[in-house]
């Protein structure tokens, strides 16, 4: 029997000017994917989303790719059997340990970070010299540098790694709840120490004396700091967020695809957490989102063996 | 002082209001590239635009790699000696050959007509099964299905050389010229003859059997035949035109670096021919990219050795 009459209709449907309604599901070892959520939610405002912070094994950065790659194929089994119709894995050293497979293993499209960001990186320097600046493992894994000379083969790649940056966020996040909170800009709820600025100094000094005109924020966390960052590099230097691009990548698969919402839809965020705090989860998400999570719960897995 | 205070308040401001009218190169080893130079003119029209078309030495295909790249670094060096601000590397083989070379030796960008085009296949595809029609020497390369799978390793190549269709499409708008003109539409000036579509569909079929949902027209000459691919493969295959997808790259790239031609340029379209008849060049690309050449001329290119 022909193959083509053996498939079910809708496999072969791709009729413009349909719609589909089903969720986004985003992922990450905890609330740094919060701030690709964020662009989703602003670019795609009636897309509805399950977020899924791996809280209770977080982080991934230390632990054994093969192990992580085992956490990767979990939550997208749990994101595909709650319907989503794209995935993102907004953490770069999952995707660096699990894209691939993910991408073999299930029907729907699994995108990562790291390829949006290092394309936008190379269509955007001049003088083709990037800084790459991103976590010990994700700069260990040559994963930025590897991409971005995979579409330009001329350009040079500085890459640094920033360990407290995470910290340096979540921190200024917990600050920014006090007493400080009247300081901050309204797109910005991180407070920014002084001796925060001496620690990007020490870590972005050297890809800026390397002349580089664009920077890559490669690690999820980093769009929250992009006014320290911003203001150590230097306004000559364009930053580019992995967040921002990847949404751009979202946004266009769904749309090549005839598969954004329906136009209206009002929509709906569901948040999950494996670890034991909800309550803690929910809160500290809420100042990354800026907005309230209302709707958290926790998510029950089962050790990955 | 806090770093927030200490920063201008545009530290991240994008710069916009820088233009750059120098032109775009576009080359190719005949007249194929003339279907990307159409669909640049058309997103940009404010753009001047080079373009070369080395007919001397067409076809490029069943020449060895290492004497197609020589021509890639000999044209690339005049087009950058005419102050080209961005390259693209119309052609198939020409990309495989030598993109990465020339990426490596010049200072402006110098993108191909593969990765865009798999990039939207990978977009596209629905039930991840993606067609590729090609040269015979496009495929042997295996260059799409690498692309394709490299950004979405789960999606199922097939691929089908077309050897004729080439050959198909100068010949239809040879004919065009004649008797047949006024069985065509507008957007297209080739004529199809029936046995054209018999041709089609031995080639085509196979892919249709496998039940794709996307089929990329993998050589520059294919967006001519669209109608004719299209009405073979049906509506529910959506085709993915490499020239299309090369335009929005070079869109994209220029605005991201701030190079796009100030708004109000009125452009300027050269046309080189590495070919002895200037004429002939210029009336049958006149028919392919649907405007009259009036500045064709040749172009002289010592041997390379």
């Amino acid at each position: 029997m022909d193959i083509l009459e053996s498939l079910p209709a809708a496999v072969r449907d791709d009729r413009p000017g349909t719609y589909d309604n089903a969720p986004i599901g985003i992922f990450d070892s905890g609330y740094g994917g919060l701030t690709v959520m964020r662009e989703v939610m602003a670019a795609l405002p009636e897309e509805d989303i399950i977020y899924v912070g791996d809280s209770a094994r977080c982080p991934y950065g230390p632990r054994d790719l093969a192990e992580v790659r085992g956490f990767v194929r979990q939550i997208c089994r749990v994101l595909v059997d709650r319907g989503c119709k794209l995935i993102v894995i907004a953490c770069n050293t999952a995707t660096a340990a699990g894209l691939e497979q993910a991408q073999r293993e299930f029907s729907v499209p699994v995108i990562g970070v790291v390829e949006p960001g290092a394309r936008a990186a190379a269509m955007t320097t001049r003088n083709r010299r990037v800084g790459v600046v991103a976590t010990r493992a994700t700069i260990d894994s040559n994963a930025y540098a590897d991409a971005i000379r995979h579409i330009d083969a001329g350009i040079t790649v500085f890459s640094t790694a920033a360990p407290r940056f995470v910290e340096i966020a979540e921190l200024g996040i917990r600050m920014a709840e006090g007493p400080f909170e009247s300081y901050l800009s309204e797109a910005s709820k991180v407070y920014i120490r002084p001796e925060f600025e001496a620690i990007a100094r020490e870590y972005l000094e050297p890809l800026r004396r390397c002349a580089i005109d664009t920077l890559v924020l490669g690690c999820t966390h980093y769009p929250l700091l992009k006014a320290l960052i911003g203001g150590v590099v230097g306004r000559e230097v364009t930053l580019i967020s992995s967040a921002e691009e990847t949404t751009r990548d979202v946004a266009e698969i769904l749309r090549r695809r005839h598969g954004l919402a329906r136009p209206g839809n009002v929509a709906a965020y569901e948040f999950y957490t494996t670890g034991a705090d909800v309550a803690e989860f929910a809160q500290f998400g809420s100042r990354v989102l800026n907005m309230d999570m209302t709707r958290a719960a926790q998510l029950a897995l089962p050790p990955v063996g």
